[in-house]
């Protein structure tokens, strides 16, 4: 395996509200060179959860949300940030009252992802939420998300029906029909 | 189903080499009005390929490549932009000529991955690569990558190494999982 590339410089080209771009100098092990381009993590950002609320052993609860960044409705697994002085299961446990209407008295993490490693510092804790009761706590929320009760044993007809498109949904959903029904 | 949030203005408000950040002003069926902010494709982007090459039905070939967003070796599939005048296709055929030493006979489509649809326009087309043989091509990478067969049925080893984090690729080798041995 070899060794990490050295980083000779690195600098913060641009920055919006949520955003900032850092370019790297780097030099490979081999001599190469090359300047990578990363987005950071916002100033300020203690990570993000996303959250897989069971209902029972067999069903999860998915919510449909407006997602910006592509401009349309998603169905997916319920996410957020981390807030300063949070740990990740308190985090979880709140944007689950604010998203999906319950709390969890059984949370658990079961991995964590990296959502585009070659140019992103970003992770996601990928928590597993169990034993729910009803509780909602109120949000930042444009709109009240819709929630929806999804069998893990039929996962194809989810994917195949182009509304549930996220890579971190999709493999933490995976995930936990393997958690619940080892293959 | 809400109708989707009306976009009333939109600019770029960030800007680097490969980067580009737009900020929307949305207005919510209920009337409530964001900014959010967004990750675009860069200009002249073509859409991206993720590749599962497999060398048999129960093989798949992994290759370790440094990642500068999380400035650490990452274990995972290929992945590769489509350049002008390419089909995804052939992109698929070329990346993989250049990152993992194959070219296949037989390529299809699997899915469509979005990465973080509240906050990236990114998409990735999930490439099933089939019928392989030996066939290297030069690319642009700064040194070789090292290319490791890993069985589908041992996925939960290699998520659980650490070394394999990126939620494509871990999404990506569950459905062609199932694609070769359905649940």
């Amino acid at each position: 395996m070899s060794e990490k590339p050295k980083i000779l410089n690195r600098k913060v080209v641009a920055q919006s509200r949520l955003f900032q771009i850092e370019a790297l100098d780097l030099e490979f092990s081999n001599g190469a060179k090359r300047q990578y381009e990363r987005l950071m993590r916002g100033k300020g950002s203690h990570g993000a959860v996303l959250i897989i609320p069971m209902l029972d052993n067999e069903t999860v609860l998915l919510i449909r949300e407006y997602s910006g960044g592509v401009d349309r409705y998603e169905l997916g697994l319920a996410k957020g940030k981390i807030d300063a002085g949070e740990t990740a299961l308190e985090a979880t446990n709140r944007e689950l009252k604010e998203e999906v209407g319950y709390g969890a008295r059984k949370i658990q993490q079961l991995s964590a992802f990296s959502i585009a490693p070659s140019y992103m510092e970003h992770t996601t804790e990928i928590m597993l939420a169990e034993d729910l009761y009803p509780e909602r706590l109120l949000g930042d929320e444009p709109e009240e998300l819709q929630v929806i009760p999804w069998k893990l044993d039929n996962l194809a007809e989810l994917f195949n029906s182009g509304e549930c498109t996220e890579a971190r949904s999709i493999a933490a959903l995976y995930m936990a029909r393997d958690y619940f029904k080892p293959v």
